[in-house]
């Protein structure tokens, strides 16, 4: 007999609504994996197992109700909590009590579920990694900054749970623990609550150990049904597939894109390669350009005031950033918007893009949590994206891949990504 | 009997000079030594043993003369030389060849010198290492962006080299190496034919073995006397010490510092905490601004024509730098001229500042070439800065100090250094 832990969030929400399982035996089960786990994992920054219990029983007690019904997601410490202390991973809020729930969390409430505890962010959801480890391997990162949310999510210590992505800090985390990331396209979910990095590119995204359990949650969040994620049953989906330059990629990150794509081709997919690397590699310029503006604006205050509690990385980029007039900043926003008016064509004749999802196995060491290149470009695009797990490299560390859809075709683009993770299922 | 690449520069000269030593015997000697060690240290760039040893039979047939008489000088790949290739350390010069010497490279020949090969840079001198590694230990860095000059002479394949600084390329590999590094003051030698980076901090600097022969071999290339180096021997200099933040820098790095002001005292040295480290930090975050937006102009040409021979690092580097208006960065400028003022107060009462020279040791790898922290500050100020060797960290490498002295005492910090050094040789 299998823990509740071990059910995917869809059957553990029917299971609770139907009553053949409770909210709290539910919560019971992911904080008896904390229990076990978290030595090794170590995905929290926050979690009150009496608090997280209490909120299960009163769940049960009201009568589970809502799409989410008594799941227990984790919330990355990047986003404001009522009844939960919030650090945004700096020294600088170690004791910082918000008063109101971020507008995500109050929709996650709403929609019935048990917010658990607060998972680990690298400070500002930039760099500086926290104390997390890879469920995988506890000596490789576990990919940031959503690095508890993700570690959490994909070793069954929460059922589902909330990441953001400036940069890659939803899909790259995903793809080193063996999670199912979704970052939905850019504007989808409100930030209120959710400390800004970059006003431009900041998105909330999910973590969930299946793609029709992630779309669970953000329709969820949308107040929205979950799409149908059969509609490429019949008609398998086209394909443009972008591979890595060999540079930037390890080989077993190019080898297993090669075998999705195959398994993809063998369950009756069509791909053609597409080589958009130049403007990819211009985009990732530009990124950088307005994330350290941005940055530098959203920071000012900490830097103005706690400058000794900021890593060395901030100070300097934030005193990089400010030099950065409004004028040069809009001219970068303008040249990415007049990218991605071009890059609509990449998608004349496909359904989806297939692609790496980070350079290849979650790198070795906590200190850095590895290269966001292969996602600051969709980032900046806006575009929704899924990774989904594929594969293993030399160390026994996932690998995956990243499916990337037209701007505001989230339902479509995991429609597409639940295809392929059925035709690799099937393999 | 000792091989002559052992003898220091100063005693090689006289016997030059005398006849009991030819340059060609010197220049056999450092090619043997290359011959012997190159495998494992590969620190030229280009050298071509014929002609170096041609050049130096041609100053024993024309008489030797001149402050540098025979010596072997190694050069650095981002200064031009008229009869060698010059590569910048990058992709996109690989068979670049200038017409002319850079100005401190004539200098060098006029003050008697051989021009003996081109020693490895990173790339433009900024990022991105080349094959050498630390002459100490393979398997760790030699520090750049100077790497094969510091490599090289403090290996005794040369017996002077040329290195320039625009963070920490001079004083950072020297400390790596156990060298005597000397970045002069700021303006010192002309940068005509030198590649730039950042004009309002390149410094041509050396690498000797001794602070007397990187005296010699500085003031040769001012055309003036070396300057008097006992003047401390009557009255033991005061020194103002700036211990780093434990943050900063390792353990090993800190007791080194320590070490070499109780040897300094015990010899009759009186020294002081000085505590400037909030002025440090604000240094190097401005210090930032100014490369990021000068290196973007630097590098201008190369970034339109040859984005694809450009490691990321640069590409994003030079996009945010272009986006520094010239308003911005010579704020930035001015308030580093304002710390300037205000910290010449700073040697009130000392004769030079005593302070880490690097975090540490080598680090493991030949990846990166290590944290110019303790170097861009002095740089951004423009004060002379020498490093001495002194102790050995935990897997055998050299550890040091730096002398600082004020703006253009030059003479003076370096007989500073060359105090502590007798000090420390006296242990």
């Amino acid at each position: 007999m299998s823990e509740p832990w071990e059910r995917s969030a869809t059957e553990a929400v029917r299971q609770i609504t139907t009553g053949e399982l409770t909210a709290e035996a539910l919560m019971r089960s992911c904080l008896d994996r904390v229990e076990e786990r978290d030595d090794a994992v170590r995905a929290w920054q926050h979690l009150d197992q009496a608090a997280a219990l209490d909120a299960a029983r009163a769940v049960d007690a009201a009568g589970p109700s809502g799409p989410l019904a008594g799941l227990p997601v984790a919330v990355k410490d990047i986003m404001d909590t009522s009844d939960m202390p919030t650090t945004y991973g700096s020294r600088i809020y170690p004791d910082h009590q918000p008063d109101a729930d971020a507008n995500c969390v109050a929709r996650t409430r709403a929609a019935g579920a048990v917010v658990m505890g607060k998972t680990v962010t690298t400070e500002f959801a930039w760099r500086n990694p926290g104390p997390t480890r890879n469920p995988h391997n506890p000596d490789h990162t576990p990919g940031g900054s959503s690095s508890g949310s993700a570690a959490a999510v994909s070793d069954g210590q929460a059922m589902l749970a909330f990441g953001t992505q400036t940069a890659g800090s939803v899909i790259r985390p995903a793809a080193y623990c063996g999670a199912v990331g979704f970052k939905p396209s850019r504007g989808t979910h409100d930030t209120t609550g959710v400390k800004e990095l970059s006003g431009y590119f900041d998105t909330v995204g999910e973590f969930a150990r299946s793609v029709a359990d992630v779309a669970l949650f953000d329709f969820a969040l949308r107040g929205e049904d979950v799409p149908d994620l059969s509609i490429y049953d019949g008609a398998a989906p086209r394909l443009a597939v972008i591979e890595a330059l060999p540079s930037e990629c390890t080989v077993e990150g190019l080898v297993a894109l090669e075998e999705i794509r195959r398994s993809a081709e063998a369950a009756g997919a069509k791909s053609h390669s597409l080589d958009v690397n130049e403007d990819l590699a211009r985009l990732a310029d530009l990124h950088n350009v307005v994330m350290t503006a941005e940055s530098a604006r959203a920071l000012a205050w900490e830097y103005d005031n706690h400058p000794e509690l900021l890593i060395r990385f901030y100070r300097e980029g934030i005193m990089v950033g400010r030099s950065i007039g409004d004028a040069e900043l809009n001219e970068a926003k303008a040249e990415i918007d007049e990218i991605r008016n071009k890059a609509a064509s990449w998608f004349i004749g496909f359904d989806a893009i297939l692609t790496q999802p980070a350079p290849g196995e979650a790198i070795k060491g906590i200190e850095a949590t590895g290269d966001p290149i292969f996602n600051k470009t969709w980032t900046a695009l806006g575009w929704p994206c899924v990774t989904i797990p594929g594969g293993r490299g030399p160390n026994g560390l996932p690998l995956g891949g990243q499916i990337v859809g037209p701007m505001e075709k989230d339902g479509n683009t995991l429609a597409v990504a639940h295809w392929i993770e059925t035709a690799l299922a099937a393999k």
